[in-house]
């Protein structure tokens, strides 16, 4: 039988690259999209779409209630803007969600030991920025030793893009013939990319620096 | 000014002991119940009426929603029955709920970074069962690590009652007055304590072993 993990898919170019490289590897995937207050649902129509296009099972949860938790964060309140430009440590701060890793973890655990899957997934790499603190190896090493110990079979906790920058995430992305047109990375919730927040910026500069073709249409 | 903690307040003995504890101590607690699906309501009323009683802030999310992860639980499923008597291996086995600890514990993790509260506090004690994996001193002491990184500040992780047995814990609340007639332990929805659910027997039996008076109106 084939062993089974839990991607923690948000629909944008990095767990979209790591569902569909994970399920070349032979793994049986579960995808699990976590809503959490997101001011738009174009995250999860992205997952929903790449999930379907991979044929793999799909769970969504919503914990939007807990946003009185993350108070303070651009990304879940309507009432601060986001940043516009490249991510700098000032200007992103607001969009840092408070413990965000630890509670998507824990929640892609919950369905690994109900499902006894082997292992969780998630595309953390080394493009993630100094101002995430729960985006350092070193928490990252440490949530997996507890993983080892959160059921008596050891949950494994995968990040093989932990040492990739973006753009060999999309050189990788290419070769495994990712539908990138399926997903999702702008944080303004419009018809289109908005070419101009931190995470279109990070995309536009992935392909370019990977030599790929953008399929994205950029509003900007 | 006072430092704070973020204590994970169920409404039963052991965490409200916990509660009177830290604030005899001099933390300012802010307390966070979770709401993941029980069958009834009457741990977040004891759990209001114990923060209520010591004038600290309480805080309720609402995590219902992954109810479909916590699947084949007793504790959220309508379908499967609370088993009655002394915890035992094969009787408690349905009432472990995946992953538990650590998606409380990191939802606790947000609320504490959010506020900048410099610790989170909660009771595991000696009497945690061998049935439930996240239980184990092994897998605390590696949160306690993650918490460490989570954050730029550091978070604690308190387990004041980690050597403590269920009696131990009572004999301290007496001593500080805990107001136990407040609290709720019962597995089952009814207007009085059944006495007969797993965590009756043990609530009997911690107030028998301490030598303290019981305060609880049980139904059989």
């Amino acid at each position: 039988m084939k062993q089974s993990v839990v991607v923690l898919l948000s629909g944008g170019l990095d767990s979209s690259t790591l569902l569909a490289s994970l399920q070349q590897d032979g793994w049986n995937v579960i995808a699990l999209s976590i809503l959490y207050g997101q001011r738009h649902k174009k995250e999860i129509q992205a997952s929903e779409a790449i999930a379907h296009y991979y044929q793999v099972e799909h769970q969504v949860v919503d914990i939007s209630t807990v946003q009185t938790l993350f108070a303070g964060s651009a990304l879940t309140s309507d009432d601060i803007a986001v940043p516009h430009g490249h991510y700098t440590d000032s200007s992103m701060k607001s969009t840092v969600v408070p413990n965000r890793n630890m509670v998507f973890l824990s929640l892609a655990g919950a369905l690994a030991v109900s499902r006894k899957a082997q292992a969780i997934a998630y595309a953390a790499h080394a493009g993630d920025h100094t101002i995430y603190p729960d985006c350092r190896m070193s928490f990252i090493t440490k949530m997996r030793e507890a993983f080892a110990l959160c059921d008596w079979e050891p949950v494994s906790l995968l990040t093989p893009f932990a040492s990739c920058t973006k753009a060999d995430i999309v050189s990788q992305g290419m070769r495994l013939k990712v539908p990138y047109d399926l997903t999702w990375s702008c944080y303004e919730g419009g018809t289109h990319h908005c070419g101009q927040c931190g995470t279109c910026v990070e995309r536009i500069e992935a392909f370019q620096l990977s030599q790929a073709i953008d399929p994205t249409t950029y509003q900007a």
